[in-house]
């Protein structure tokens, strides 16, 4: 059952060099938890189960969040979905909590959680000092979970959160991933990351993708999606070549970074986690609510600054690398989700596929999509 | 403690004519319910009280919201505050769940609750449809309520729905304006309404505050805050008549109406409600985080539609007796839910302190700011 | 013909102290240039005249601004109008040419002006580096103007900026004032400073109106407009006592300060402007194509800076009193374009009536709104 | 000279069918005009010459716009352009002019000219009604062309206007596109379109592209620009195979469709045009201005209408269709505007090199990236 990443079967994507594990957290301090429920199958009994569900948390640092806030910038492409938080990161410019995602139903009951989680860590919240502002993301996992019944909870969260950690990440059918659909295929949680040359200024860029999205799958520019005819509108141009279920979905981005970014520069990063998806064949349908957010790991802001506190930020002239980089870990990041994800038979033996790995590779192999970086001028005489 | 309305006491903003009853209930279809908890007293227990909160409800209908929903638009001031569900209204353009208004921290148990009502009522969300947005508002009540306490729960937000009615609303320390604080007075949930004259299209606009934030109170252009010596930045420009507590806050104001307009024109509308209250002495404080949320009652949009549709909106010219007429009748809410607010001895003995009648009438009579609409050219011969 | 300001006639709006001139030059390298174009009268002929125009010109600095861009944000309230440049400013969050205000149609002139200067000053522009990014507002002033004619050339704009200095500044029907109509009575431009305490961080703020909106004069909560019986919807509500003509139209706000702020502190300084504007009777008409502008004098970002670079920038929990500030000086700023402005008359024997002093005197005391500084307490000791 | 669109070598992008002419104006009534500036060549004298650049003018249908607007929204993908009256488009839902397109620094000689154009139409304008809102987008030619220049005047564009038309369009380097220098490539003006299936509301989209902006080139998923050794950022990968040029630049994307839409919906098309760029090789880069007006030909709105009326608007849940087909027409237009662009040679002999078709077609060959609605499932059997 262990599936690989993309760079595993030799799709690598874009130009940049991966750190060292490829990772979001390869942002230096990040932290990633997941907790992943699966319980029950059968017939859908609302509120009961099946359970195909989870929650995953990504921190921008081990210490108290509302303390030492980050930077962050959010942009919305798609407003079709109830994530909660992003309005305040942009007007205040920073995040002092941890980033939960999980399904949409079940974000009051994480964000409570996360508030809770918050206050634990600093009683002064809402006594001595403001509240604190939760950071909810979600996708809509109703085709194979039983959504009504909003099982994550508060046990789940505080799990994530206190199993955060750096290394390795969970990839595929886990944690918020759990039940994601993603263009007909399981989809899921995924990640990756770039380094830049230190001529760009050597910074890291990470993501963290929750893909549950519509559309027709790209890998590396091969219509992998089109070759196994399973798409977005294959029943308006074609007979499908199998029954297949495209449920309308949305997608989450997170996007972590060392660079030193204030919330104009990083609601810039994040504008560009939809020309990643595009590359993968997200076309933004009218269900696919879909939410970015980008944080800076580096300055930190403390919760009582002075009046008036120096910090350094990027110059808009050196945003094109970094933002290339973000295009480009976003595309690797979604195709790591569809491609390490489990299959999942979920309510009512609603299934999630995994996509065949076999069949992926001799289609990527048709198309000479596969290690460029290797093969492919200017690169294969360095 | 009995205490009047604006225009009880001569206080009549505006130049048009409110609705039979001065509320947003005078919107037809438009209802209203209010749960107010007071609990304990003396010192904070964190999460166990004194409890100075509540939750407030508006209805743009009696029927299924979620079946049949009502366009709406939504502006945010300054987006230092909660709020959850607005960005989905401006992206799809529609409201389909109450518009429910508490604390900040207790908005995700009063969301949550909010969406089990909607899946009562219509048990197929999540199912063999879309999820549901709920839309819940917020203010920091932490100065006179156990905050951290998140005391609204499900119970209390169903009696509020079921509740609901149209007719009179009530105002001041009930409901989400239990634990107000506003301009250093008590605040609390105020309403008002305006009709407007039929060649302007006869119109109904209502509005529904939540009042919590910072300023220096002024009622129909007299500087009561100054009067009394209570407002903030006292300190920095004299010596303060008696010790205030002028804690930071948010506003929440919800604007109805039966002019048939889309998105839009419904943010546009939502934008003027902040004109309304800097004519209160609304300033936009940092602290402040102010949502604006208006719908309209007329068309309903089916869950389900056809493809295609035609709905009436009002044209642009036709929008500046709309946009004038939310101008005054969100400041007449505003300085409804002040008049209105009993004092209110929260946590440690912090206590919100009632606007004196008596005094708050002579201030008006010094600066000639009563019975406009009697005295006043050009209206005195009508 | 010398008409007074507010000051001068006991008009003492809000709590903070005006600088030395209580004008936008009070902001420490801010200059300030006017040139008004008045020729012809009788019947408009399209394109000849009678000319009632003007343009003026706010620089930051009186250095190369493409090379030392000052930090700005933008904010537009309402965008029925045609103002150019600000998208840029709140994407790379600086400011590189002066701002010049002018009528709507004459934008296209003036910016093409404004380039051609800024290309004499940076010979590199377009060349070796970018372009460069114009930012002219405006206000529609054919009420009095031959506005087809597009009067105001390159000559103009230059003049205007050659012209433009620290200190006095003129006002009312002057520069881009000159064809303004607000709220029923000649408008025009009009200025006015704070300075903060020093508790406060010690800032100047200075702001530039040019006003040309419909409302309901209301002057320090005096009903002005109502008790002279002008202003917009009189016909709805009463027989008007005279005829006036409230023609609709629009309102630029520029504000100067020299706090330390980024982009998206200086955004929600600009957001502050409407509340100034509200208290004066302003209410946001559907014809009011509203732009506001916010710079800081510092610090300055160079052309092509490092990759990386440090400024001070407030702290959030520190803008509450900028923001007070802002909303209190506009609202003067507006109040003294309306006082200081002569009547015009224009094309076709519209008339712009200049506010009768005497009169609003006697209303102001009827109301009390005068000298509140002195009288009011907790001032009166000091 | 004849150069091939990318259809005419077997380049079929995307799922839906083009309309008869693969152009804009396959959207009934949409006409398109263009004018070409070449002149002088040699060495650069400022405000002289080598002129290299044009205009494009795209109308909604051929009546007088201003007294019949079109519903029209506009997005900004990345603001550091000029482009202007995009503001008022979003504010009022409507476009009441051509949509011209030229270089940066001429935009206010356009500008101007097509207000000029709009009050010989309407001579009313600015007189008995109110003023017009010209909308004109922007890339930088710069690399190829005297900008400083501003060539273009009101004869071209009246030129343009009058010559517009309808059927065959220009592509390449002619009109806008003249010194459009695209991802390393010779960039400039293309245009494609796609009809839905009946089942989807049988709607026509069509899209006017004007490319002047970095990346990485990819046809169809082939990696054409690393193929070819040209793309941004290879000096930091890799030794770059030629020297080349890729200054950064911008796009504007038109997109035109006769589905009866409001600005809501519009401006999500619009911002589906990015999707479209990233698959072309897009990354967001700083410098790029990248700005997308989308506009229906269906309904019509009069100057002055009614206070109230009924238009038809596509629902939310119909919108997905159009949202694919916006992706996959923009990506085309892009491609068509790079392959039909001839090499033209500029100031200081800079040169903007065409793309070699026969190495092109070498290269979609090697990646299987031709005629995909022939040979690719499940279409073949069709």
């Amino acid at each position: 059952m262990n599936r690989p990443r993309a760079r595993d079967i030799g799709i690598d994507i874009g130009i940049f060099k991966p750190g060292p594990l490829n990772t979001i957290t390869d942002v230096d301090g990040v932290l990633v938890g997941n907790v992943t429920l699966m319980e029950g199958e059968g017939p859908l009994v609302a509120g009961k189960g099946p359970v195909r569900t989870g929650i995953s948390v990504i921190l921008p640092h081990g210490g108290n969040l509302f303390r030492e806030k980050v930077p962050a910038g959010a942009f919305v492409m798609n407003a079709f979905g109830k994530s909660t938080g992003l309005q305040q990161i942009n007007e205040l410019g920073s995040l002092e909590t941890p980033i939960a995602l999980t399904n949409t139903l079940n974000i009051p009951r994480v964000a409570d959680a996360l508030a809770e989680w918050s206050i634990l860590q600093s009683p002064e919240i809402g006594i001595t000092t403001g509240t604190v502002n939760p950071i909810v993301g979600d996708i809509n996992d109703g085709f194979l979970n039983d959504i009504q019944g909003r099982h994550v909870g508060k046990e789940h969260v505080f799990k994530a959160l206190e199993s955060a950690r750096a290394g390795n990440v969970e990839e595929g059918s886990r944690g918020a991933g759990t039940g994601c659909m993603c263009m007909g295929f399981k989809g899921g949680i995924g990640t990756a990351s770039r380094v830049l040359p230190v001529s760009r200024g050597g910074y890291t860029l990470g993501v963290f993708a929750q893909t549950n999205f519509g559309g027709m799958l790209s890998v590396n520019g091969a219509p992998v999606g089109r070759e196994m005819g399973i798409f977005d509108f294959i029943e308006d141009v074609a007979p499908p070549s199998r029954q297949v279920e495209t449920p309308e979905g949305s997608c989450m981005i997170v996007i972590a970074t060392d660079a030193p970014l204030d919330q104009r520069q990083l609601v810039r990063v994040a504008k560009r986690a939809g020309l990643g998806m595009a590359r993968t064949g997200f076309y933004g349908g009218n269900g696919s609510g879909d939410f970015f957010i980008a944080f800076s790991t580096s300055p930190r802001y403390p919760h009582k600054p002075g009046s008036v506190a120096s910090y350094p930020v990027v110059s808009n002239d050196a945003m094109s690398a970094i933002f290339a980089a973000a295009v480009e870990v976003t595309e690797e990041a979604v195709i790591n989700s569809v491609i390490t994800a489990e299959t999942v038979i979920g309510r009512d033996g609603h299934t999630g596929h995994s996509i065949e790995i076999d069949r992926l590779t001799r289609i990527l192999e048709k198309y000479n999509a596969l290690n460029w970086n290797e093969n492919l001028l200017p690169f294969k005489n360095r």
